[in-house]
Formats: structure tokens, sequence, C-alpha cells
């Protein structure tokens, strides 16, 4: 089977539903923000899971179709308000909607997206509507308190490893997790079959984002789409840099805090640092850290009905965590 | 039967509730401010209704406890945003959650409350848990595009009497009708009586609007707790001010134009436009509007099973609207 095809044509069912969900235009500073945003694409990873999932578990993808678009909605909600909290100027290549419009804008956009999100999810033929809601919105609740650690941790002078992995377990981890979940509830998987694939989400979700991390140092310029080395300008506490810091000495560790202390390092100090990510062996540590979520999530996938779509799952996540972008 | 004191009891029930529906302490920059706006108290309109409508239809409002909470719980995501947006420095005496803290606190604070809300409408035990999350999130979403006219409308040179109207029942109306319906849905009313119910929180809601903008005007400063006449320093197209641009002539009509074209007039020019205000009949305007609308409410309450219950939404009718500030 060809998977990425099927990828693709999910990804196009998808923007399908999403490109005719919103029927109403005015008030227009509402809801041409909240389509322009649900217009600019993005990988659908999300939705393209909750259909994955489904079928995994013996269920049609029809029937999540609704609760696919509800995810893609919800992250899109995070995705707006999120980039007026970074002072993100674009994303996707584009102008991000507080930056095209202003901050207010944004604010009502992503409280729009957020009821939109619950309205498409509500639309899901299926006696657990109630279990649904109450993931999706324990969901909600956990994105919110991985931001708020986010934020939080960018004026902290210390976080430790484990406290950064459980900020981008609630931040990224959880709704791909919920993703999954809502994915087997509708394809009515057994309570095995939820728990791995609920597992698999929280995994792939971790993973994808310390791939982000490690993609910030690694990754070619071009196809990585935004400046090598940004987070290191920024002084981000990164997986890299969490781990660099922990094990660095000598002047490189001076360096390391002082990164931390000024909130960034001037551009030109940005390969010394790179070099001391791998002396220190972060880099090697942050793909251990990759390679053993992925394993430990395709690990769930023994569990599930459907040996064509856990195979379509596995190439999944290897599919993220091979992207250079 | 004392409505003053079964109010208060259920104010008092709505928040102890409150107080404790909130478990988690960290991320700190989450909760502390959504513990602020929770327990900063207000006049838990909404809640207060949903356990009223539920005994107006034979429930016990026990039942809806978990429900009102929710309803509190949104309005409180609305002020919190709404206060960013319009700038707003204190609420109920209180620095605003921005002031206090800063935007993305606030955004963020707003958001995990929306969450909130849906967790606390969930535990509502019912077997009418889609059609009541499915009320709840189309009030969301009506009170995100009522809040995205009202912000239009200010910067539109024109705004006639009927916009403004469906902007207020967007805003308002509808959560007020949300409440109704909620609470005449936990206790298990017919459907008749859930029309009428949600009708009698709508206009209740609409008049409640209309009252602002008079209060602006005739209120007793001390009383009404916010500067009189700031809307109309502001240039806020209110009832008064679309009301009475549609009537006055001459000197009177051109300086209420300047008003709409500059968006406001200087403090010294509060006295002569409020003497339009009166002139034109735009005062009597509104009255006669609020009456309406609470006529048209309270005639909605002979449908109700329980008259005690109907005695006294009919009593926190005139309540609302005799209120002073």
């Amino acid at each position: 089977m060809d998977f990425l095809q099927r990828y693709k044509e999910y990804v196009a069912l998808v923007d399908e539903h999403l490109s005719t969900f919103i029927k109403r235009s005015i008030p227009k500073s509402l809801y041409e923000p909240a389509k322009y945003i649900l217009a600019a694409g993005g990988k659908r990873i999300r939705p393209v899971l909750v259909l994955c999932a489904c079928e995994a578990v013996g269920g049609k993808k029809e029937d999540a179709l609704h609760a696919a678009a509800g995810l893609e909605i919800l992250h899109n909600f995070t995705l707006v308000h999120d980039d007026i909290m970074d002072n993100a100027a674009s994303r996707r290549g584009r102008p991000t909607v507080h930056t095209k419009w202003d901050n207010n804008v944004a604010i009502l956009a992503g409280d729009a997206l957020l009821g939109l999100a619950y309205r498409a999810l509500l639309e899901s033929e299926t006696a657990n509507i109630k279990e649904l809601s109450s993931i999706f919105t324990e969901g909600v609740i956990e994105v919110c308190e991985g931001q708020a650690y986010d934020k939080e941790f960018e004026t902290r002078k210390r976080v430790t490893l484990d406290e950064y992995l459980l900020m981008i377990q609630k931040k990224t981890g959880t709704m791909v997790a919920v993703a999954m979940e809502v994915g087997a509830i509708l394809g009515d998987g057994s309570p095995a079959e939820r728990r791995a694939l609920k597992a698999f989400g929280a995994l792939v979700g971790e993973a994808f984002q310390v791939q982000d991390d490690l993609l910030d140092v690694i990754a070619d310029e071009k196809q990585f789409g935004k400046m090598i080395g940004g987070d290191i300008v920024e002084g981000k506490k990164t997986f890299l840099l969490i781990t660099a810091l922990q094990r660095a000495k000598g002047d490189d560790k001076r360096l390391l805090r002082k990164l931390v202390d000024d909130a960034g390092v001037p551009k030109r100090a940005v390969d010394r640092v790179r070099r001391i990510f791998h002396s220190t062996g972060a880099i090697e540590a942050a793909g251990v850290q990759i390679a053993n979520d992925i394993a430990k999530a395709k690990s769930q996938l023994s569990v599930v009905k459907d040996s064509e779509s856990a195979a379509m799952l596995s190439w999944f996540a290897d599919m993220l965590l091979s992207r250079k972008s």
C-alpha cells in the first residue's frame, strides 16, 4: 500500500470538509480570520490521526470526519492565540492573524474557533458523545496548562528536563493523544485499543516536539522554512539547551548559563552553542529520546485489529520524524 | 416568599460551588487569574437563572448546579477577553486580569476558563448531554459574533437600531437564553416550557443591556460605580445615541454626528448630549423598549409548571431592571 498516497487522500478529505464547514460570512471581522487560518493548510496531523485511529480499530473513517475536523479546528485555535503570545509574525509562509488584522481580532477569532471545534465534534454520530466531549475538554485545559508552563519557563532561570517534558506532553502530546483516542472511540475500539492508541499519540506528540528542537539546530535552513538557530538566539529552553546545561563544564557551561540569564545570545555565538550541543551529547540524547518514543509508540500498535492501518500509523510516525521541516 | 432571600441563597450556592471547582493551583500563571476572576463575585445572573429555570419546570436545582457553574465560568471567560479588547482597567472594583497580570496571561486564562466551563457543564447528570453541549456551544459562537459586531460598530459611522439590537441579542441575550434553556432541560421541562423560558431569557438579556445604556446617562454616579456619561465621552453607539441620531434635527443632529465621527466628545459636552437624549425622546424610547421586553418576557411564564418559581423569575426580571448599578 502506498501510505503517502493514502495520507494525501486523507488530507484532501479533511481540507474539503474544513473548506465548507464555516457557513456564515458575517461578522466579517470574525469569520474572515477564522477561514483564513483554516485555509492555510499545514500537515493536518491531528485530523489524519483521528481517521487512521478509527480505521485501526475496525471503524469507518467517514464516521470520524466531524471529529477530525474538530481536532484540526481546535489546533488552529491554539495557533492563533499562541502566535499572539509569542509575537510571531508569520506562519505557514503567511502573516499570522494578529499581524494581518490585530490582536483583538485574533483573540476573538481564536475564541470562535474553539466554539466551532466543539460544533464539529458534536456533529459526530455516536452514543459516546459525553465521553468524547470530556476527552476533548480535558485536552483543551491541558493545552492551556502546557502553554502556560511554556510562557512561565521563558522567564525562569532553571527548568529541569522533567519539567520540560511535562510541558511538551501537555502542549503537544495531549492533543495528538486526544486525536487518537477520539478516533478509536468513534471506531468503537476496545478499551485496550483505546489505551494503546492514546499512548501512541502521546509518544508521537512528544517525539515530534523534541524533533522540532533538533531541527532548529541541524536542519537545512531552506527546507526548514525558518532561521536555523532561532531558538538559540532567543535563549529558548529546549531539550538541547536543558540537556547541554546539565552536562557542560567550564567555559561551555558559563556560555550556556549566560545564554539563559540574558535570554539569548548574538547570532555570531550560535555556532559555538551548536558545537556545545554536539560535544555534550545533547544532540545525541535528543535523537535517543525520539527513537525511544517512536519505538514505544510503535509497540502499542500490536494491540489494534487492522494490521494495514497499524502499518499506516507506523509509517506516519516515521514520516513525521524524518521530516526536514 | 422572600425572593431576595432566595436569590441570595442561590448566589451563595453558586459561589460555594465555584470556590472549590478549580482543584489545581499550577501552572500558577493559569490558575491564579482564573480563580481571581471567579472569586470576584458579580450578580451571578446566569447561574441563578439556570437554577430557577430548572425548578420552574418541576426539577431539582441540585441537578442543575454543575451547568449553573458552567454558565458562570463561561460568562467570566467572555469578561476576561472582552476586557482586553476594550482596554478596561477595572471590573467589580478590582483591576482586570490583563491589568493585574498581562495580556498573554489574560488570553490564556480566558481560554482555560472556556475549557473549565465545558468541564463543569459535562458533569451534569442527564441523558440530554449532547443537546446541552450543542446549546452551550452555539451560545459560545453567538457571543463571539456579538462581540465582533460590537467591535466593528466602534469604527462604523452608521449603525441602525436593528443592527444594534441584533448585536446585544447575540452578546448578552443569547447567554441568558442559554442559561434558561439549559436549566429547563435539566429540569426535564416540556418543549413548550423550554421554548418559553428560552424566550424569557433572550428578552431579559436584551432589556438588561438597554438598561445598561440608560444607566450610563441617568444613574447616580456613586451607586453606578463608574463614571456617568462614559459612553458619551467615548462616542459609544448605544441604544440612546442611535435613537437620538435618528430623531434629532439641526444643531443637535450635527453635535451627535460629530460625536460619532470623532468617536467621542469632551466631558464638558456630556450634559448637552444628555439633554438631547431627553428632548428627542431617546431616553423614553429606551424605557419603552425595556418595559416591552419585560412584559413579553413575563408573558412567557404562564407556560411553566411551578407558579412559585414563575413568580421568582418575574421578581428577578423586575429586580434586574430596577437596578441602579
